[in-house]
């Protein structure tokens, strides 16, 4: 796929819910992040030890890996090669797992269960946890610094960007929000779009500019990815709120009814009007690559490929 | 001063404990240290209000500063100028705070007093806490991305060596080691060594490192400046036992008897034979500085500026 080479072509709206089957996005190039991610954080018979195997436990758990395949598809689409987008794909995913590490400690979202794992505090200890967490996070920049194949104004862009994504006005407000409640000083729904734009949302608009950067691309390609992620960032968080209530934990592997007594986007739309609205959300993911024409299509079946199941799996129970 | 221009000097070992007043090190410096901290991190009224209260709180409540003391004046002793250093030398500070915020909290050495007054978490909530430190260590990689006045490839240098530093062979690996004790495997003091060197060490041969990166000097230099920092390091970290075992929470502003039961290095050596290696160690950095001549003084003015008064809140209770 080229996104650049294909741009001229019909900005037709290419996102018809349902018609495809659910297979596995690129299951080849997962398997490449995989072991990749593998190799980006020390053995785990390297001291200490200990440390390293709750940094990997959480790193190498599994999940969707859906920001790391953004990167990578965002910057192979837009003509870079895969090696040069594989250490910032993975960069993606640390400071994600990071995040994930952090909002299950007993003094934040108090979760047993994580990519259908024990959480990393339970097996590991609140203290290692959180080092583990911190490790992860550190790590991520030091893969950035240090990848290969990019210029070092690239680098630093991808430093700057990442860090802006976790920090005080991205992911960590986000949490800190969602733990406080802070959003509900809105009183509409703006307050909770923000948080989960912040929450969410900023580590996907992040995984999708890093791409852009490691490919070079023009300011304006960067703005239609970024628009396509904070669609389909927004339309995730919905369904996480889904599933969360209208879910089992056998089902998707991690804590159901965390939000019970919070109020989330799904609780204030009702299970219905949220679907219809994860389906909203996804076609603007789609629109906002129509400058891209027909060659944007790996990015929108990602989308589907993670948003059209998980749908099927939020029940009514 | 200038510390390549007067490398030819003669290596007199300048430094003898004792022999002069114990004056503040450059408190004009620490007075701009202090006014770019305040500058560099979100005010207290941009949202989220509580978190980035809780950010400064810990950054601007003092502290030594000893670690961006040693980035701007190796800088400076190298020629370059000292705006080039100021933010290097905050990111180094923010990173410090972040590891005391999360060493402090109740999973990790359970502390309620840092820099005389009430910890982090005992003011915000452990969940703010937990936030503010990484938000902290995230932005300290945001400020040195975006340092101006320094060469794309220093900034990339920047960025990895302090990850190096803060990573899990470094003040984490160190941390999690003092926390599980995994240092006594050794059975003798090599392990303990090798953790403080890692819990102190890894961030003050940083500090000055950073210094001398951003001088752009040769490696031999950073070589000279390194090895004054890992004994100063070594000797802040015995330090900071002798007072744990042998002062009062009032002179020092943090709990004591922290190490209770655990053995450190001080409980090993006693207090007097820990006093004479806390002037070994002063006296090896000083020594590390040989190549560089007089013109060094700053430095090892620096080091016993702070060395020599905490030596004397060392009481024998």
């Amino acid at each position: 796929m080229n996104l650049i080479g294909h741009s001229a072509s019909v900005g037709s709206s290419p996102l018809v819910l349902g018609d495809r089957g659910h297979r596995e996005a690129a299951p080849e190039l997962r398997a490449r992040l995989e072991h990749r991610l593998a190799a980006l954080v020390p053995a785990e018979d390297a001291p200490p030890e200990t440390l390293h195997r709750a940094m990997r436990y959480s790193l190498l758990a599994g999940g969707k890996r859906i920001r790391p395949l953004l990167t990578v598809q965002v910057a192979t689409g837009f003509g870079a090669s895969e090696a040069a987008a594989l250490d910032p794909a993975c960069a993606v995913e640390m400071l994600h797992t990071a995040s994930l590490i952090l909002d299950d400690l007993p003094c934040m979202d108090d979760a047993a269960l994580r990519r259908g794992l024990p959480a990393n505090h339970r097996v590991f200890g609140e203290d290692t946890a959180i080092l583990a967490a911190t490790a992860l996070l550190n790590r991520s920049f030091e893969v950035v610094a240090e990848s290969e194949g990019l210029d070092a104004a690239v680098r630093l862009e991808l430093v700057r960007l990442l860090a802006r994504a976790v920090g005080s006005d991205g992911i960590i407000a986000g949490q800190f929000c969602d733990l406080r409640s802070d959003w509900q000083s809105g009183g509409d729904l703006s307050g909770l779009t923000r948080m989960y734009v912040q929450k969410t949302g900023a580590l996907f608009v992040a995984a999708v500019e890093a791409g852009a950067r490691v490919a070079g691309v023009e300011e304006r390609w960067v703005g239609a990815v970024r628009e396509y992620a904070i669609n389909l960032g927004l339309a995730f968080q919905l369904l996480d709120d889904l599933l969360d209530t209208f879910s089992t934990v056998e089902v998707i592997g991690k804590d159901t009814a965390q939000d019970h007594g919070k109020t989330t986007l799904a609780s204030r739309l009702g299970p219905d009007a949220a679907r219809l609205e994860v389906c909203r959300y996804v076609r603007s993911a789609a629109s906002a690559l129509d400058p891209l024409g027909s060659s944007a299509t790996p990015l929108i079946d990602l989308a589907r490929s993670y948003t059209e199941p998980t749908m099927e799996r939020v029940l009514y129970l």
